[in-house]
């Protein structure tokens, strides 16, 4: 998973909601725009948002973006067992798929480079499931470099409100040191 | 402006960083979400983003979303001079553009149904301009109602941190109070 970043990249977020996948979207965002690249967010809500489903994309490009939209993710991150029923398969050989195993049991299926990791539970351990979204950031970015680290502390600093970025600096730390673990276990 | 709404109906956000736009859309898209529709909500960064302007948008539809970009907006609102130089030309002729005359000269030209409304004044009023957005949202909808008004209450509740909550409400009624002085005006 080292080497040069695909360009553009695509990365697909899916959970329930609270789990704060668009705030997550948002944040990856912009820390792409501080890197200086090209990006489009998106959120899509049908009916089965109804029910609780949520899914925010994020496409990185130095140049144009032509399509607005995900077609294979290069980076698939499941928060909840529904969402990764419904796109762990749905990736390509090259995928780099997080699913969190706090939620997802080892039966459900998922194709591509398959990780299972327990998320909520390091996010739980850095002081409450509400920063999975931050944990998860972190994860992502240490295994798969979309951003620059900087970048990436900065536009958490910025979005998120001044009481809770003492607790998302712990998350941070903990998707890091998760990604360690990973890395050392390969 | 009465009458059946188009559908699907696609709003542009525009302004500068910092003006709240990006939450605008997602509680907008949350709304029409709660409203039982399907939604596509879209920020798009580029290097003008770096030098400070902001863009979201939101297609709300009864049915699904063919194209996930605005084509010819329905409503675009302008709350910054440089927001409007870019789009406020980019329109069809039955589109409705609020332009924010606190932050927009006269000078500017804008296309369609042109409204100037002092949006970021009313803010201040309401207690600060950073619930422009808020403001916005709720003047938008009260000329145009793309959500219901209770989606868009329940969704700036859940959307808003709990102690600007009140801030918030009081922000959504500034917002309809200036869409009554239009209509009254009209």
């Amino acid at each position: 998973m080292s080497g040069a970043m695909k360009d553009p990249v695509q990365i697909r977020f899916s959970g329930s909601g609270g789990q704060g996948l668009i705030t997550a979207g948002v944040i990856l965002a912009e820390a792409a725009m501080l890197d200086g690249r090209n990006v489009v967010q998106t959120q899509t809500y049908g009916p089965e948002a109804r029910l609780g489903s949520s899914r925010a994309e994020v496409i990185i490009s130095k140049g144009t973006i032509a399509y607005p939209e995900v077609t294979v993710p290069d980076v698939l991150l499941c928060l909840s067992q529904e969402a990764a029923r419904k796109y762990a398969m749905k990736v390509g050989p090259e995928t780099v798929v997080m699913l969190d195993s706090t939620n997802i049991g080892e039966d459900i299926p998922a194709s591509g480079r398959v990780l299972r990791l327990a998320i909520t539970d390091a996010a739980v351990k850095a002081g409450g499931r509400v920063v999975a979204n931050t944990v998860s950031l972190a994860l992502m970015n240490a295994i798969v470099p979309v951003v620059s680290r900087g970048a990436l502390s900065r536009a958490i600093e910025e979005r998120v409100p001044a009481k809770f970025r003492e607790l998302n600096r712990r998350a941070q730390e903990a998707g890091e040191a998760l990604a360690r673990e990973v890395a050392a276990a390969v």
